[in-house]
């Protein structure tokens, strides 16, 4: 046995794994866990609650954190990887100031080695290394949920560029367009990221739109539209709900193409809370609206649904960790 | 002294250089020059312009074309380096089926090792070894003039994804918005290129409004809106020229952004006839243009003006040599 630990930390959830690497059924996990993220408590709250997940995972594995050869996070907002910190994580609760989060997780989980990564890189890595993205020499993820989240992989390896590289959902798609929840007019977001098209959906509703969106929401017991929310009001015809998917696939299959433009990469992996949940059927639609924009129309990319769905973020964490042998040798060095 | 000759195969013009590796000054160029690219004859005639320009850089350099360690050829269209092809050359005359440039230009010039590769890429090759490009890790190359081109260059090697990255000019920046000259709405292209600047002058004009444009280019004794005819316009204070100049310069700022925000590039590089000519004055106010785009807007990449302007094509087309020192193995053997 060789354990490996990974936490991808969302918004919303925190997901942590237990990876056996000699073991190859189930992509090695041998424990799992899902917990929510705290509302509140600032970054020590929810570093309690990675804690808490991460254990969790490793009982099931009938280990002690501390065994585990190295523990992965993937983090949104600024993770600096070399000080083990994370700062600006704007869907985490008053998480602005750098959090030396890998040094407070390895003390309160027996002194493990402790690596963090960006969550859109390492769910594109997992990708690469175990699901939809296997084989494939360029790759470009397209996390759609919350917001629009991208990520690079160029001959097998992730592409940062100065560390902010792929910002996808922030690439406009029309200049003057509508207002992103960043500030900023016309990104892709604004049309495709589930916030926006809340936002949007309650602006209509308040206008008269008729609408049961909100409606499934409270009898679902949520505060917000969840992807399996946008699922349900679609196969009750809900017609707000499917014309702004239908704008939303749009943006994406225009966003998507241009990067393709750009960059010629020969597959494209659709993630995210709203790509996983439509799978297939949502990919041919993003597909056909890509079409008009490719420049070489002849070939497109490969279009591909995500195939480790909502485990990819923890399963890329795990291989932050340079021992991991899907690993590579970032030139980290794990916080103690 | 080890002598390499390139050649820049544009849609009107034609420049060779001969270079001598071993001499700093003048970037090494000890002949240089500039004809016309036919618009007639086919393939052929664009082969035997493009020899007879070659020889008389070579005759300046006081050398035999056969005399060169190789020769490297930028053009546009579709080039297969290994086959020492190029197809669908759209800016060229009846060139469409895939016509043995290497070959030929090898057989017309004594048998020198002839290599070919894409124009926006030599370009931007050029200047990351020898111009506003040097000491960057990561940049994009912007070439501003007929089309938008676009280079890349990441960790100092230039990205081609399979064959056909760097259409930044095939960027959308405005869903829905303009017909571009490739058929396709709302690219970069269809705001800025200059062939779509001028198809949109022409039906301005043909409406009513007044511009000088036409008459500037009739004095010139030009058939089509050169760069030089707009700056001419700009000077007399044109209204028409400052407002598709301007339009031009947004949609420029919008589609870079969209690429920094995708890639995160360390710096960007302005070159194109409509980009040499107008200068830093005109990269300022695309800088100005991107910004409101910006992810990370706290550091935007650097925006720089092409040092080595018209020559820079020719310049990067000698480094296709894999012998020449700025060269890079591309593990493309020389077509004799």
């Amino acid at each position: 046995m060789a354990l490996y630990g990974g936490i991808d930390l969302g918004g919303t959830k925190i997901q942590a794994v237990v990876v056996d690497s000699e073991r190859a059924a189930d992509r090695g996990v041998v424990g799992a866990a899902r917990h929510r993220t705290p509302h509140s408590g600032g970054p020590p709250a929810v570093a309690q609650e990675l804690a808490r997940a991460l254990r969790e995972a490793a009982a099931q594995a009938g280990a002690e954190p501390a065994r585990l050869e190295g523990l992965g996070v993937g983090s949104p907002g600024e993770v600096d990887a070399r000080a083990g910190t994370v700062a600006h994580a704007g869907n985490l609760p008053d998480w602005q100031a750098p959090y030396p989060l890998a040094a407070e997780l390895s003390r309160t989980l027996g002194g493990v080695a402790v690596v963090l990564g960006n969550d859109v890189g390492v769910a594109t890595r997992a990708e690469l290394a175990l699901g939809a993205g296997r084989g494939a020499r360029s790759l470009l993820g397209v996390f759609w949920g919350t917001g629009v989240g991208g990520g690079l992989a160029l001959e097998g390896e992730l592409w940062r560029g100065r560390g902010g590289a792929g910002e996808i959902g922030h690439m406009v798609v029309k200049q003057g367009g509508a207002r992103c929840p960043c500030g900023r007019r016309g990104c892709l977001e604004a049309y495709a990221g589930r916030r926006a098209m809340e936002a949007r959906a309650l602006r209509k509703q308040r206008k008269g739109h008729e609408t049961e969106l909100f409606t499934i929401m409270r009898e679902h017991g949520h505060d917000a539209l969840s992807s399996g929310i946008w699922a349900h009001a679609l196969e009750r015809g809900d017609k707000l709900a499917r014309q702004l998917i239908e704008r939303a696939v749009e943006a994406l299959g225009t966003g998507i193409a241009s990067a393709v433009n750009l960059l010629d990469v020969e597959r494209v992996v659709l993630g995210g809370g709203l790509g996983t949940r439509f799978g297939t059927e949502i990919a041919d639609r993003i597909a056909a609206a890509m079409r008009p924009h490719l420049f070489n129309d002849e070939r497109p990319p490969e279009l591909r649904v995500s195939e480790l769905g909502d485990l990819g973020g923890a399963l890329g964490a795990t291989m932050l960790c340079t021992a991991h042998p899907d690993g590579r040798d970032s030139g980290l060095r794990p916080v103690h």
